[in-house]
């Protein structure tokens, strides 16, 4: 990944909870676990999702999201995932999230991508719809400005 | 989709747990949703997958998986899922769903691709490790012989 | 249970995302099956969750859970979730769940009691904050009046 | 609850992916919750449950859960797991578990209880079973021989 995008690392615990009948974390709860980072890259820039954006009237809306899986993950097991801003722009927020195991193996990589959306559903521009929100992010984004 | 393709089409109602604070169904959801397309399309063809696979050794691991949201649903509301089997061979297999509203509108489309697993995680060739397993599929989907 | 009692039984498959590393039904799933029990429930009296409750500002807030879990359950078995409302007042209504197996054999029960909630939270009495909503329950089940 | 209890404390915070439609969290998650505390609180008294029980050939199998709701919890919200082992004998283990806001109030109070089972689902006498387990937790937990 790109060392100036909007980056945040986390460690996290596999649960038994995101575990399946095979002893392994479920890929389904793989997404579960890209919110998790999507939400504390947020926060972490100054932008708790609930507050900047929820309460706000705005939802990200998820457009796509993908995932490749390389090695398999076990209740217990401490993982790091790091997300990233890859792509914002007026209209889409794009992240991208890798899953290390301790060992400094790749577990995951996936990608999901966003819109901005209104209470009623509807796709909007940030910009025009949320002036100070698009600024803010803007700002400290910057480097999707170049 | 290939009419003669192998496919599996049930309905189903969104659940109140399948859904966020968003008010719509959980991006996360629709691969398990998935899960349970795949899992009766394999039924219906007379693989079960605890019995045929599970028991039987062989994992359907995940590569990888994906999918594109096009309509926001709701609780309570009721949905088609189609799934079909569009990839199959010794070591791969790739399912691929749609998810339909009741008046038609495609909501989500989605994919999902599978290697078989020994218990202890090691990809391997079907028709090798269950030869039986194998020419009992490569029967039912001799679609792909061709 | 009492059978003229408000009563729904459904049918229903544990699937692959109920289960956990033990590869058998994750006791937390459960109460998400109760849910399920719960809504068609209402919708089968005429009171669908979304339409009758939700959208009409009153939420059933969860104030107490409880489940017994007698037999193990396993991914692709067929079961049967036999959902009762036991108790309903103007501040109360409390749900019995009782799940078996094809065999008739009880795997698990319990039981569920949630207040009426205004979106804000804040507790009330049915008839008076939705007097059309308490009448027509309370007419479907007139069991509770006598 | 009596401080000499084995006990465990965790932060967390309440994410997307645990609420529901009306916004709060959704109760049936609130007992995955509590295996995430009764997890961590096996391994810090040296007894992680993957190696110490799953591995061992014994599943810590649920017999009953419970739980009161007093407060809703929302998406991004800091709450604290205190997790405490309330009852212990060679056939059962109770856990207890509360959950407090940052401002100090009881959001929830549950209890689950758990058999020790064999790989085959049988229970069974954790010291006839596993005698250097039971030896094991019996000496961390000598409150309980009292």
């Amino acid at each position: 990944m790109n060392a100036s995008l909007p980056t945040h690392e986390m460690e996290m615990i596999v649960t038994w909870g995101d575990c399946d009948a095979a002893g392994i974390s479920y890929y389904a709860k793989t997404f579960d676990w890209f919110t998790n980072g999507r939400m504390r890259l947020l926060a972490k820039y100054g932008f708790p999702y609930m507050e900047a954006f929820h309460r706000n009237g705005i939802s990200l809306v998820c457009l796509t999201a993908d995932c490749a899986y390389k090695k398999m993950l076990r209740p217990d097991e401490t993982i790091t995932l790091r997300t990233s801003v890859t792509f914002f722009t007026r209209t889409r927020m794009t992240f991208e999230y890798e899953i290390y195991k301790t060992n400094g193996e790749l577990a995951a990589k996936g990608q999901t991508t966003h819109a901005y959306a209104t209470p009623e559903g509807k796709a909007c521009n940030l910009k025009k719809a949320r002036p100070e929100l698009w600024n803010g992010l803007a700002e400290q984004w910057s480097v999707f400005q170049e």
